[in-house]
């Protein structure tokens, strides 16, 4: 009926303009209806934390199926595989998981803290299995800043030893963690001086729980810019800033401030 | 079973105590499950900024039947109506928006500028097909206050035109535009100033997506004031509101400060 | 597969660890998915403020007779009895809220003010009917500060007349309320007065609406601390941080703090 004022956005399949989804905990039917409705727009859904393992079993193995049906790939958040490091289960969770219909993992230290050895041995375990594996830079605890030497190495040695895409931690709050003061603002310094080392920024999913640092990251990087914990409510919120269909980035349109180049 | 505590709230069909909800993307499920809960309450429900294009075409269609079908008015939100005009594609985009079954369009500016000619000449346009019109003053962008003569005479123009009601905008935010401070606090003196012009405080619909601001604007026009920028899942909350039924409201009750009669 | 980072988390039927959820009005739909994924950690769903009235009686009837199937009692929002305790209602309210299926209720002055004799009057009225009796110390009305002496009095009286837990109020949005300041951060010094009163703290719900109130009161008081006002959206989430699966709280089981003893 009319073109996106933003043009550009890239269309399943696709590499890049990745959405990833936080799920704290959608019943069966709501996971449905935002399928039904969006499934075109989301890439990964991330059950947050270790609430995949507080599932009812049939209903866990219903929903990873429900979403894989649609071509959306599910996965348990990190701090459920960090719990299984801590406790020596590593190989346990890989196989239990798998059999519950997961193909996709996260390996993060958020929480806990893995030497560089584990880390790659863990995401190398999961690849061997068959597992698209991606991998998590940042602390959870939102005292110690972002170090962006350590993680680009970290990112890099990620990449080499088999993940798929890197996120850097934002939480569910986007407060005060990662690349975010403590009111959810981007701190614009550190995203640059950690951008300038990257090989290729689309190596990377960025945290963006907020509509203002979704808006931010779009107008950086571009339409097709990779984002995560997105909530599954602003989805489609979301598609529209990415297309110049709501007002703060139908601005952008207007200014002929075409992100894609800058 | 108990008589409201704050009696005299209207009941449909009404022209004035409306409720408008905006929708970020609510599937067919939830859709039915709040309609059947809370349809009494809803007047319109606006399919937030651009979200309406991003639909598949069979199930948006099946959302506009739904929602028409339990008397309630469904509408494209008005950043939509913003980019078709920025692509000189009004008439296109109203047909289509005819054929996908709305009945009822907002025209807006929160984001395009737009010459007062053009604007009621969108206004009739849409009139002349037989579509409910509702229109906004205000921008979406914070930056510049809310102008009270300038919104009396743009008000005044829509009336003329053909416009059912003119919604104040709020955003979705509710948050450092229009009538709301940063923090979201209604600025009562601009509010009084907008009040003391208008023939008909009836005719504005006054975006509230927060609980105070529903609060006080109820405190100062009374249960059947129009609200808009609604959250779905705060429909039978601000019902409560306006009954009485809620804290802050049973509060007025008990005081004997009868709203309608302020 | 792995075992939960924080042990002892109560199963059902329990006593304590009870988690009590706010509801604003959910369809029946998104109830049965919330029960179908998350009743295990549920035991009372409060129909919040005065919503009950608010719905068509077959939905009414239906929800909550889908929520006690599920092993999960629901109740109205104490509200809805103050507004009838202030209309002399007291009786046909109760006798109504009977013959609807509710099987357990609220009796509250977070609005109005009630003389102590009338406030064991209602605990004692509802025993006699048979109903499961949760009171509630505090007002909504931010300005007073809670007075913990009075409370202690007030809830040991409400105990002696029959209420099965008393409730500290946190409305719903957990700020510059009861324990809470503005913020949302927990007052300590007045939680400890209070603790240091109370008999048993097991007899106490705390409404904790937000995400870090929760994780205090589960580090302060151990995983089965009974909590309050939890959003729908968010009890798989309370659940995770109650078991270790979260960050905030596995953190704690790395520090060998383990809460249960503290």
């Amino acid at each position: 009926m009319i073109r996106d004022p933003l043009p550009g956005r890239a269309r399943k399949p696709r590499s890049v303009g990745l959405t990833m989804v936080i799920d704290k905990g959608l019943g069966l039917g709501p996971t449905r209806a935002l399928l039904e409705l969006a499934g075109e727009y989301i890439d990964f859904i991330k059950l947050g934390f270790g609430t995949a393992a507080l599932y009812p079993e049939r209903i866990l193995r219903e929903k990873v199926a429900l979403i894989r049906g649609c071509g959306v790939e599910p996965y348990p958040g990190g701090t459920f595989l960090e719990a299984a490091l801590l406790q020596g289960r590593l190989e346990a969770f890989l196989a239990a998981t798998w059999d519950l219909g997961f193909r996709a993992v996260e390996v993060s230290e958020g929480t806990i803290d893995l030497d560089h050895r584990d880390r790659e041995r863990a995401i190398r375990a999961a690849r061997n299995m068959g597992f698209t594996v991606i991998t998590e830079v940042g602390k959870k605890d939102g005292s110690q800043e972002l170090d962006p030497a350590a993680a680009l190495s970290r990112i890099e040695a990620d990449l080499a030893a088999g993940a798929a895409k890197v996120i850097v931690e934002g939480r569910e709050s986007g407060k005060g963690v990662g690349l975010y003061d403590r009111e959810g603002r981007l701190k614009l310094g550190l995203l640059e001086r950690l951008v300038a080392g990257l090989p290729d920024p689309g190596a990377i999913i960025w945290e963006a729980p907020l509509k203002a640092q979704q808006e931010e990251l779009i107008a950086r990087f571009g339409v097709n810019v990779n984002l995560g914990n997105v909530p599954p409510e602003e989805v489609i919120a979301l598609e529209a800033l990415r297309c110049g269909l709501r007002g703060d980035t139908l601005r952008l349109a207007i200014e002929g401030a075409r992100p894609a180049a800058r």
